[in-house]
């Protein structure tokens, strides 16, 4: 699975085989079963973390025991909890395996040296963070504009595949809508 | 008003009196009269902006003519759209005043140079744009799992001057919710 993330690393950036090498050196393989945790809320979370297969979701648990879910992250998507790892605070996030899964970890000390070492890297983690803003804003203005049907449309507009890998109940927590709303949406959209 | 942007720039990171120079030497002063447009839908945005003085609105406009706040910006923050600014694509927002305003604007060209030649700078700007991220990501989580009333004691929790300055109308459209609930919310909380 170190492959995954090598070819990511080189369709993304310029980086050396020389740097790719020492990104590599750098990098831990992780293993979940489903339902496994990766992170559990109270801990510090100390990595950089890239899925190479498999499905996790991030979420949080209110007093009720309802859970709220922030996202779900695929092959070839970075997961993590930033807040944590920026500020060394407990998390208050969970992260666990919808599916088996493999991930490469990044442990923060070894991620910010190569950050200092490879511009390309560094750029490349830049590019990252600032697209995963975008989609943070784009979701954020889902929330204040559009209706339940509208978001739910969006949403398999951007992620086809995720309805065939995840509980349609974790798709209406990640939507903020009712798992009965959704339910109703779904056959109407069937019907049209 | 370059002061304050000087200021900034040097509470927050370590450059020298000769890279402070150079980044005030790409600095633009814009001022802003209450209600005139910063970034109108439909232009692409070129600059990085920093609010001096006053306060702005970044939104969206529907076709039924409803806007939709997606973030305010007072004194010390920055401002603008990340998307446009990188894709050079059409913007979907509008930004304007909500008072007399003053920012400061710094063309991409010359910023993307002040991060290149400035190590310091790059750091300072990418701590923005975590922090920017861990914002929103923060923002996800009210609107997926607090109730109305939770939103509005978060919102004056985290931004307690705001509302002296913004009308109630936006700040509901900020928050997902109707002006009828923040009416009802704020009658409730006054009388708690």
């Amino acid at each position: 699975m170190i492959e995954v993330f090598k070819q990511y690393i080189r369709s993304k950036s310029k980086v050396t085989d020389e740097d790719l090498a020492q990104i590599v050196a750098a990098c831990q393989v992780k293993r979940l079963r489903k339902r496994q945790y990766l992170l559990q809320e109270g801990d510090v979370w100390k990595f950089n973390a890239f899925v190479t297969k498999g499905c996790v979701r991030t979420y949080t648990l209110d007093d009720k025991g309802n859970e709220h879910i922030i996202n779900f992250a695929v092959e070839n998507w970075w997961t993590g909890d930033r807040e944590s790892l920026a500020s060394g605070e407990p998390s208050i996030f969970n992260i666990d395996a919808l599916e088996d899964s493999e991930l490469i970890l990044i442990p923060k000390k070894n991620f910010d040296q190569l950050c200092e070492l490879i511009p390309a890297f560094n750029d490349l983690i830049n590019s990252v963070l600032q697209k995963s803003f975008i989609v943070a804003q784009n979701r954020i203005h889902t929330f204040i504009s559009l209706s339940a049907e509208e978001k739910y449309l969006k949403f398999l507009e951007k992620f086809p595949h995720l309805p065939m890998r995840v509980p349609q109940g974790m798709i209406a927590s990640y939507l903020g809508i009712t798992p009965e709303t959704l339910s109703r949406i779904r056959n109407q959209t069937a019907k049209k």
